[in-house]
């Protein structure tokens, strides 16, 4: 007996976020696509704007302001942010359960994030409702909840790195580095300069040292496992290809410790982490496409200083993929339904 | 009541088009991968070569001497030219049915096959029972075949390109062209200079001008739906992409055809072929990971010039997809079985 | 003895043929700097901008309004098609001599351009007078010519490589192809989504195939060579690299023709064109950074298709290379002034 | 009045690092290329191999055992490790001035070479008097130096990144960490699976964190700088681009400083090292081609964390180029001779 297919819309179609929630759920035995909205785009077929998706969503991007979300079981925003938090009270009063995939809900304090985003924040209360979307830190708060703040791919990629040291307190808190690197489709999908293919190809850069919007939501993250406050730097970087996201986390180790053992004790019910054997080095292209999140540990040349490897697909456990863990864990699915998900390689 | 699932066998596990079976064979439902061989790498786990791979093969590779392979239902061979014509008459008297994916089986005259391979064939009778795997022409014959030639990359993409010009007997036969581009993973998985990175990448260039392998036998399939000889001149490219080809077709119109209509008629069938709208230009990643082929038909500035454009992943349609498509024929499978892979993109 | 230097100023200093023109002229032992332009970047020095230059260029971008553009000898356009037209009579009448890089000087039937792209033009009588900078082609006219007119990218390599062909009248006019291939940075430096890395990068495409506005530049030159109408298809892609363009031609021998020595003889005083070997596969990154076109001819399998293969530097050949060219011989400077740029490779 | 030009020979001219010295010296206008070596592909024409030195270079491979280097001033290892230190001496002792660009001279500790480099030293003597080219530390003794040992690329970069912060004594020297990024040809022109295009196309991975060949070389630059030892540790990525390297470095302030000062005031004579302005992002195309190391030094929200940005062509200032500036120190030319190369951007 098959159950009730949930009915999904998705707001904001357009961006790779929204193409992937859509190559994930129109094969996703659970689920109904509803609605697509786009404001640019409306009245036009989705796989008219993306080939790919010929023959698997017959659906037509939606006008929000005619959209009926409240039709829907749920929701996914994939917009920029600002948008989510401007329309979940009413989803959610009508008992739609929302999943932002933006910015909005993922920073408890409101002053920090009105500091990093530049905007007055318009429902700081559903702020301390929303439940933070890393299913392998929450996921008995995200089976009830109402409203998931999907983490950032940075945050993702760099968490699940140090939470096993964090929570363990094997390492010296005051100095944690993630140097990160991000494939280019981690800027979307919009019209810039520094994304074209003449600026970003061939080419390798930091940006953002001096501060990067992820860095708040991964101190809150990593101040939450250590229990206590963290000196942390986060260095971003931005890479020739276009999905994967590899951070190299250092940390200096302050008690002696099996460092493989942590990790695998940590993870090992984890189906969506994977721990690498010793000495091993994750490639972002062997989570092409999935949404698997693998790591490896080191401690070089026998010193104390601990470094970790982590590597996602940013659009998948960064974004899309997670958003559908949360989903599958929110509506009581097996948490890997739609999700056992190959990798491309090459 | 689910029917027994097959035994399969894959000789060659380790190049592209081997790893390519194994992404789309391990999650096939009809389908258990029962022995994977390779002569160098006997012993090693599977996934610990392709980490693409973990949680979804714990096969380890076999020395080719010691693999049972007469207990399969089915061989793939996925290994150098000259190596399935050594092995493939043994495993037909055991009931074993075969498909090649390298080209001992492709072309039916045998001075043509040794003179463009450089070898003795071993077995020339089983290349006139052998099946030219390409669905779309062979559907019929494939499906009591019990040895399957797997057609080339480049010969996919082009054959069906021209095959509703040629069936419909509407261009000039004496004058066809095909200017193809591939990804570079259709050069395999040999250290081999010309594809290294840093000779691949970030540039374009013609090879096999004088003369491709590919080229008698797309000649061959050219000939076949022409009824009759036809003049053919191919251009392969190197393109700085992994996976994809795309080729561009050029022909004569000799007389006045509604080229959209003939198209979609032709394919209106068949779930692998996928003709876009009229003025449309399919791109390489639109079928990225999967075993479509996207293919636009044009008439620039009215003239009688016919301009088709095709696109395959070369994995996939043209390699392990195809493969797969063949083998879901001659099992009776619904054809598409396994094979409902939604583009990578971007 | 060194002769003054040459006063040199450039419209529209911001794009990838401005900034390819600069890497060019900075170091040209013939010429000053005086003045560069931009409305959107007035008052930000230039290395500022691109950090190629530093140490290179002390110059600041000069709004347009403000710039003292009649006291150079020489005005290089790098503008968006239309602009050149505007500024050109004001600069000739003061006897400032002009290189225009878009194509408003390029076609001299100005209906053919006024469709094409969509706007009235400004000038026709300049139109008459202008030069069209092809030097190999024109090499007498531009040293007198007040206004030249550089070729576009995809018109330098094809016009390049059919030109021995129709020259010496030994093909078939009525059925010529051209199958270019162009990197990406040929679109320039405009943000626009199907020129972003995660859009372009990994993937092949046709564009334009139904009218490509390079095509009635070309049909002109061809027309010029052959001194007759021409049949001429024209299908442009989209391959992922930075720079280069690959023109693959095809064409019907109409007379038993050496075609190795037509073309050697053809060009054999030619500094920039570079006939390669029979057999010969030029390669883009061959001529990446420099000035030359390489050319290689094919009569594949003995047949009567001649088959060409061109490949330049969309930026430099195709742009601002064959600009400086241009300006070289109007200032009777050794044509290679500047220009002996030894390819990067790899 | 021109001064005799230098005979120059070099040993393994077909690798990258070789090619890259032939690109630069075959313009340089104090050096006439005087013998090329290579055992593989004796009496092939250089041009033959790189059309991209067609015009260029005349030049014949030689096989090394019948090429006369000694008739040389200086010569060029641009070898595998262990082939300098067989051939050295016996130019030495004729007069022959040696450049070694693979690792047999670069490490003081004999033991500590053998151990990385799982090789018995040929001449443990010469590594005594060799000196380490790295002009911005050691430019005295290049000037008379016999044998100059030319850096890895790794180690120009990241020791160059260090120098202010180590010899001023500000920073914490018992937690120093380099997290370096490679382009591909860093590994050279071998054929090698991991080098493929489709291997390190679209993917980004760590290696060599258990430890590298380079940890060492930096090592012991850091020592000498810091004047006592040092805690260092280095994490070795592989991006996919063809040039170019990026160190992010991390050390710990130990004493509040002027960190943009300190680093311009370091390098205002330098013509090789570019700091740029403070809160700068360098990247990796900014320097193609050419001989520039730009920096930029970051001190971010304000921590006692230090993070320096330093990227470099790892064929030019990581090998070729400055190779030619230890030649051009050795024979008194202008530092610069023969490398103002504006950098290819895009």
């Amino acid at each position: 007996m098959q159950t009730q297919k949930l009915k999904v819309g998705i707001v904001g179609g357009t961006g790779y976020t929204g193409v992937e929630l859509l190559r994930l759920l129109c094969v996703h035995p659970n689920v109904t696509l509803t609605v697509i909205t786009s404001r640019g785009e409306a009245g036009l077929a989705v796989a008219d704007m993306f080939s790919s998706l010929r023959g698997y969503v017959d659906l037509t991007f939606t006008d929000p302001a005619l959209a009926n979300l409240t039709d829907c079981d749920i929701v996914f925003f994939a917009t920029p942010n600002g948008i989510a938090m401007q329309q979940t009270r009413d989803l959610l009063t009508k008992g739609v359960r929302v999943i932002d995939l933006a910015a909005d809900f993922r920073i408890k304090d409101i002053p920090t994030w009105e500091k990093w985003y530049s905007m007055t924040h318009a429902c700081p209360d559903l702020v301390t409702t929303a439940v933070y979307g890393l299913p392998e830190m929450n996921r008995e708060a995200i089976k009830t909840a109402q409203l998931v703040a999907n983490p950032g791919c940075y945050p993702t990629a760099v968490q699940l790195g140090f939470m096993p040291l964090l929570e363990a307190d094997v390492v010296d808190t005051g100095y944690l580095i993630a140097d990160a690197k991000s494939g280019v489709s981690g800027a979307g999908r919009k019209a810039e300069v520094h994304s074209l293919f003449s600026e970003a190809g061939d080419n390798f850069k930091a940006y953002g040292v001096a501060g990067h919007r992820h860095l708040p939501e991964i101190s809150q993250g990593l101040t939450y496992m250590a229990k206590g406050k963290v000196g942390f730097t986060f260095v971003p970087h931005l890479t020739p290809l276009i999905r994967g996201i590899h951070a190299t986390l250092y940390a200096k180790l302050i008690k002696p410790t099996d460092l493989q053992a942590l990790f695998e004790a940590r993870y090992k019910d984890e189906r969506f982490v994977d721990v690498l054997a010793k000495g091993a080095h994750p490639e972002t292209r062997s989570v092409r496409g999935s949404n698997i999140c693998r790591i490896a540990v080191h401690q070089p040349q026998g010193s104390d200083t601990v470094v970790v490897l982590s590597v996602i697909d940013n659009l998948v456990k960064g974004a899309a993929g997670q958003a559908v863990q949360n989903m599958n864990i929110m509506f009581d699915f097996p948490e890997n339904t739609g999700l056992e998900l190959v990798p491309l390689l090459p």
